[in-house]
Parts: C-alpha cells; sequence; structure tokens
C-alpha cells in the first residue's frame, strides 16, 4: 500500500470533520471486502463525508496531488468495482443518505447517493408511488451504486434499468467542480445529455453524489405464478403471449431450473418447490395490476390457454401475499442456495431473446467438454434475455476452481458468438475489465479510453477498473 | 463559400459513385432552406452516399484534409442543425433507406438513417407492432435526424423520446471508423454506453448511419376525446387522475388555446372545433388500449368524475376513426396556423409540470410589457411539461420580428427561472447554441466541449451547431 502523504490525509480529515474519516482497521475492515470473497482490498484512509461540497473538496485534493480514490455505496457490487484494490484512498458515500425531496405530483424524488435502495422505495411508497427497482441486494446497496452500475433487477422488462429511472443526477467531477444535472425535465434538448455519461460508468468519471429519480403509480394489487414450461425454448413466445393477453402488465418472468429449485429447498429453511412434480424449467411469473384493471384473469386464460397447446405443462398461482413470498423468495434465495452448496462460476450474460436457447445447449456442452463432473444452472431476468448463468461441479470444488479462467472463456465465447453481452448488469469492475478487450471493436475500446482521459485525466478516479489495461 | 479543392471534390465524388452527388443548383436548392426560412445555406458538393462504408470514405477524406461537413436527413428540423451555412460539404443520408430488419418476436427492428419515420412506422405495423414515435413532420423526416436531435412528438408520455427507442446504434467517427453497436440487447453493462453520446448529438460527434429501434404492442384501439378544462393549472391533476384510471395507458394529452383553435378553424380546410362554445384551455387526450383491456369506459368516467368536481367543463369523445382524425387534425395544423395568419416567433420550452401555469402568467406578462400588441399561444405535450409557445402580434408583424431577440431572450429568462429547458425537443442547432450558454453551468459547458474536442479533434461534424462559440 502506498502510504498517504501525512500533510494530505490531514487536509482530507479536515475537509469531512471528525466523523468523516477512519482509519482504524476495524472500521475500515468491512469496506475491504465483498460478498464472495474474490478481491480484498487495502486503503489507508476511509473518508465518509457527508454533502456534495465535501465531495468536491475531497476529489480537488486528489485530484491536485494525484491521489487516486475508489468511490463505494452498499458494497453490494460483484465485480470488485467497489474495492480499493491498489491501496487508494477509500470514499464511503454511506452518511450521504438524505432524501432531499419526494414530489409525488411530478412523479419524483431526489436521493443522495448514499440513500439505501430499499429507503428510496419505502419513501416512494409513502406518497403512495412506486419506486420500481428492485433487486437482491436492496436492503444494502445504495442509489448511488445503483446509477454507476446501472442496476437491473427483477422488474426491468415493464420499467427499464436504472438509466430508465434517472431523470437527474448531481457528480462531481475528477477535478472537484459539481455538475448539478438535477433538472426534473422529462424532455430537455438543450446539448449533449452529459447525465448519460456517469450512469453505468462505475465511478470512473465522476462520483455520483445524487439522483433524481422517476416514480410511478402504485401497482393495486400482483398476480403471481409458477409455471412449468415444455421446454427453455418456449419461454420467448409464452411470454409475447403473456404480454399480449395482459396489456403489457408483465412486470416479472424469470427463469428458474429445477437443480436450483432442489437446492433452494435442500439449503434454505422454510421454501417448497410448488411444482415438486415437474423436473424441467419453470418460470416465475408476476403481472402488476394497475388500479384500473385487474390483469389476474387474463393472465389465467392466457396461461390456461398455453397449458392447451403444450407450451404449459403447469401452474401455480399465489392465492395469498403468503404464497407470493414464498414463490419470490425460491428465486431470491437461489444465488445464496448456489453458494451454501458448494464452488461456484457465477457469469451475468445476456443474448438476443430467440437465442436463449441456443446458448444454453451449446454452452453446456462446451463446459462438460472442459471438465465432465461440471454442471450449469441458468436462472434470471430470461424476459430481457438476461441469464445468471451459475456453474458448479458437485464434489468437485477444487477441479471447478482451477478451471475458472478457461470456464469462464467459454461463457464469454458462447456469448459473443451469439452477439450477447459477457455483463448484463453487474458490470466489469475488476471481474471481466480485461476480457471486454476481447469482444468489443478497436473503435468501442479507444472510445471508452478517450471519455476516460476527457474526464479523468490524472486517472484518480476508480483506476484500473472496467477499462482494460492499457 | 470556400471552394472546394478540385482533387479532393472528385475522390469524394468517386467514394460515392455518379448517383451519389450533385453539383446542380437545382438539385441542391431545397436542401439548403429549412421549413420557415430563417436560414440559407450554400456548399460545393451534396453527396448523397448509399451505405455505411461510403460514408466511412467520405468522413476520413474530411477529416484528413479538415474539410467541414453538415449531415442531413429529410432536412425538417427546426433549429438550422441541418443547414450548410458555412459552405461545408452537404452529406444527404436520403439514400440509405433501407429497413435492414424487423424482428416482431424480439420487438426490433434495424433502419438506415435515411428511412423516412413514416416508412419505419409502417415496417411494425405490417408485423403488428407499434413503433411509437410520431410527429408532425413523419412523412419527410428520418430516422438519423430523429436520433441526432433526440426526437419527441405526440407519444413521449407513454412511450419516451427517441433515447428512449433506441436500442443499438451504428454511428460513422469523425475518423472514417465505424462504430458498430447494433447490438439487439436490453441489457448489456460492458462499459460506457457509447450510444448516448450520439443521441441528440445533432451530427457534431459522428454521424448516424443506421438503428436499432424498440417496438411494442399493437394497441388495439384507442379512445380518443377534446375536454375543456377550467384552467391551465388543473392539467397536471388531471392527467394523474386519468392514468390512474386507465392503467397509465394515456398516450397524449395535448394542451390547446381557443385562440389558437379559433386561427385552425380559420386557415385549415375541413376542420371545426367541437366545443365552439368554450373559451378557455382544451386538452386532446388519447388512450392506447391493449388488446386485452379497454379504457374507453374508464376515460370516460374519470372525465366525469373531474367534470363534477369543477375541473372539466365540458368533454367530447371521438365516435369514429373520423372524429378521432379530425381532432388529431386540430393539433397537428395548429403551427401551420399561426404560420398562415403571420409573423410567428416559435419557442419550444418545457418547465416542471406544476409550474406550467406560473410560467403562462409570468411570460405573458412579460412579452406584453415589451410589446403591448403581441399575444402569446401555448400547446403541445404537457404532459412532458413541453410547451410549444408562439408569440404573435397580430397586425404588427414588422414589430415584432424587430422584437425577434428580445421576445426570445424573456421566454428563455422566464424558463430558466423555473428550472425549465429553452429547447425541450428541438435541438439547439444554430437557433439556440448562442442562448443557451447563458442558462448552463461553466462545467456543463466546458464537459460539452471537451466531449466535442475528443470525438471531432478538427471540428469538421456539422461545425457551429450545437456548441457555443468559444
Amino acid at each position: 500500500m502506498t502510504a498517504l502523504d501525512p500533510n494530505l490525509a490531514q487536509r482530507l480529515k479536515d475537509v469531512v470533520g471528525p466523523k468523516g474519516w477512519s482509519e482504524e482497521p476495524n472500521d475500515i475492515a468491512p469496506h475491504l471486502v465483498e460478498l464472495r470473497g474474490r478481491w480484498l482490498g487495502q486503503t489507508p484512509l476511509l473518508l465518509k463525508p457527508s454533502a456534495t461540497l465535501e465531495v468536491a473538496r475531497i476529489l480537488a485534493l486528489c485530484n491536485e496531488t494525484r491521489t487516486p480514490i475508489v468511490p463505494q455505496g452498499g458494497n453490494t457490487g460483484l465485480v470488485g468495482g467497489q474495492i480499493p484494490t491498489r491501496g487508494e484512498v477509500l470514499l464511503s458515500l454511506e452518511r450521504m443518505n438524505r432524501i432531499r425531496s419526494v414530489n409525488p405530483e411530478e412523479n419524483l424524488l431526489v436521493a443522495e447517493a448514499g440513500v439505501v435502495l430499499k429507503h428510496a422505495q419505502a419513501a416512494a411508497d409513502a406518497v403512495q408511488r412506486l419506486f420500481p427497482l428492485s433487486l437482491g441486494a436492496e436492503g444494502s446497496c445504495t442509489i448511488g451504486g445503483n446509477v454507476s452500475t446501472n442496476a437491473g433487477g427483477v422488474n426491468v422488462l415493464r420499467y427499464g434499468m436504472m438509466r430508465d429511472l434517472v431523470l437527474g443526477l448531481e457528480v462531481v467531477l475528477a477535478d472537484g467542480r459539481v455538475l448539478d444535472l438535477l433538472r426534473g425535465l422529462k424532455k430537455d434538448n438543450t446539448g449533449y445529455d452529459l447525465k448519460q455519461l456517469f450512469i453505468g460508468a462505475e465511478g470512473t468519471l465522476g462520483i455520483v453524489t445524487a439522483a433524481m429519480l422517476r416514480l410511478f403509480p402504485k401497482p393495486a394489487g400482483y398476480a403471481t405464478a409458477v409455471a412449468a414450461i415444455s421446454n427453455v425454448s418456449v419461454a420467448v413466445e409464452l411470454l409475447n403471449r403473456l404480454q399480449h393477453a395482459t396489456g403489457s402488465q408483465v412486470t416479472a418472468f424469470e427463469l428458474m431450473q429445477r437443480e436450483s429449485l432442489d437446492l433452494v429447498t435442500k439449503h434454505i429453511v422454510d421454501t417448497m418447490n410448488p411444482l415438486p412434480d415437474w423436473r424441467g424449467w419453470t418460470v416465475l411469473i408476476e403481472v402488476s395490476n394497475p388500479a384500473a384493471f385487474d390483469a389476474t384473469d387474463a393472465l389465467q386464460e392466457a396461461l390456461a390457454q398455453a397449458m392447451d397447446q403444450g407450451l404449459v405443462a403447469d401452474a401455480v398461482f399465489a392465492k395469498s401475499e403468503r404464497d407470493r413470498a414464498a414463490f419470490w423468495r425460491l428465486r431470491e434465495t437461489l444465488p445464496e442456495a448456489h453458494r451454501l452448496d458448494g464452488a461456484t462460476i457465477a457469469n451475468d450474460i445476456s443474448v438476443p431473446l430467440s437465442r436463449i436457447a441456443e446458448f444454453l445447449a451449446a454452452a453446456d456442452a462446451a463446459i462438460r467438454a472442459a471438465l465432465p463432473s461440471a454442471r450449469s444452472f441458468a436462472f434470471g431476468h430470461v424476459g430481457d434475455g438476461n441469464l445468471h448463468y451459475a456453474i458448479k461441479a458437485p464434489g468437485n470444488d477444487a477441479a471447478l476452481l482451477a478451471a475458472r479462467a478457461a470456464l469462464e472463456l467459454i461463457v464469454a465465447e458462447q456469448t459473443a458468438k451469439l452477439n450477447g453481452s459477457i455483463s448484463a448488469e453487474h458490470g466489469l469492475g475488476l471481474a471481466k475489465n480485461e476480457s471486454i478487450a476481447r469482444y468489443k471493436s478497436a473503435a468501442e475500446l479507444d472510445l471508452m479510453r478517450a471519455l476516460k482521459r476527457t474526464l479523468d485525466p490524472n486517472n484518480i478516479l476508480n483506476p484500473g477498473k472496467l477499462l482494460p489495461p492499457d
């Protein structure tokens, strides 16, 4: 770890005041390791500013002194983007946790970067509105991280990614200047839409300090079902039919595999497979009913029709909020069940909707050819073409982990062949910033690097993340 | 006009072949003047490439020789962005008019830049899908222009601006390299989302040659009404109520003023005001019904309730497709009626929804103070906060035009006071690229200029447009 100049350290501490920093290893430790334990960071100083102007002064000092700095929200990222692996100063936004305003009439909410997603959801709910971003880590991930990773989750099908939910941003640039783009305007064609630069940029082009978020009418209720599908290749057709039948009210369409559900019921308490006799693929389907229109009957009818035509083998509807929670618990605990059952190599890919089945067949075959004991488990937001694709080798963890690089390469190659993405929603961070260079054109990589040089000429903002090494 | 080096001219002609260029004044003339006649361009050479690689070679040559070039689509822009006012080479994308693919299963369509918007709509319709971008110029504007200006129109409320409808782009960079971002992926978090740079950039950062567009289920039908509202300040509340009542199926919510409707019925044949006794504001409301759900009754009920509570004074429903067309004709011919009734100073602004009434009161007062004979006419997409705000001075056109700069400044200042935008959907071009400098922070302007330098270091792409002069 590079030692921090004591004079600079003191100036940084002065900016944030006594509550705003720590050098205590015990305070710092939880910020240095991420969920899966793949990267371990180190830092000479943890800064916890409480206001945008403090972030501005910190960056101005860091930029002047060429001091690298890593921003961190809820530390729930899965690709290492938030970990100071090179001994950088660590900037936690956790104290910037105010909801600055809620405006139900205009369907807008302004949250600081450190607001936990669940709290933003609750603030919307309190005024009878929905903030639709929803994902496994919502109890600890933060709005700043959601913006910086362009978070996805289970409602993308209907409401889009975080990019689609951000109407304005406040960003501190590398040199400490504050870019105030918190305009509450749905339409504004006055030049380049600068906020787009910072969404999904993983803190490499600026530090997001606040976001103006779009709110939606709160659904009046939900219709939730688990359906057994005859074959993964019918999933897209089924989704199109259900969208047609329900007036595009389907908000979630999540693929699950029998083998994964078995791991859930084995490892997670209070779980039950509602289709215990079905050996094949299932989808968790949810329709959000607007106040004006209950699509439950339409969903039931469309599923019955799909059953008659052989697309769906069986379906179970949630009869209560408790059933609904139980169905969702299966989906939400699935990654944890995989982890609890031994080593997992997780992949987060997307392919064009119509090629999902093709991907699964080709990737599975290639993986087994490379490591005969390996098994793949696909699950996730299939309505968006996004698969979480986990590789395991039951009873053979050491071999699996030894083959990590080869297996990840196989998944990446199969994805690229079908014009897919090797990171549908998790980002690049440290996990995929090298491999991405294989799949992007020289023009694209050059332009990415040029943007980085333009916005962060001294390379102080989350250096070494997202961009491939030169 | 700067003469073009004959050797360069010949090389450019060789790239596009005999059908791909013209120096004939008669061919060129229609490309040099825009609808309102505010800018007159000149060009030594009109190029009409038929393929992306031709555009690439043209830009490589222009970049090498520092030759400025102006891209043009359907020449329907209202801010002069498409006019070669400095004698630049003119690049018309009109021959790049192929629909490359239509994929109803994935709800995607790939159109080249020169495809006329109406043709893209028709290609979607032919496979029972909707491409929802819709605006007055749709019979002649093109997809490339729609992307480059981030076009809006009458369906933004439900489907968003062009930015929300673009899933992928193909762009030729200033140096002639082709950036192929035509990936059909709804989710792809592999680094900076480069396509965002070119949407709404008015051809100053690259030339868009093709776009992958999102399609939607085709509405099964429409419910269309014209409602008399008691006061412009109730418009937002009425919209929120109608959205709640119809399950957010309201696709258009267009404000019109009695004085404007009178100009329409005076100047445009076959038009009739369906609420002839109402002196105040009206809104044109349209709900798009999905196959699953007819929201007509819900809309009627909600309007009846709003009438009981005094928000709405009267309402007329379209009883046939012919009625519907007649209602829309009022709205669509409104700008033309203004033009036919003498000089108009047109403004395209947006303010936060809740401040529309405040804006109208303050702007009207300020305008009359500056020019007592002036009258203002507001109309447009009020559901998005977007007002087309026309100033006229009946019988006093010379005074109006003489006061143009002062009046435009008043509108801009009143807009800025309320945190609004001086160009909600038309862009900056040559009309507002200078004035925008007053309303953007130094940080924002610097970043815009830095992006321009990064992507177009020789300043050959539509120079002098969008960005304020240095």
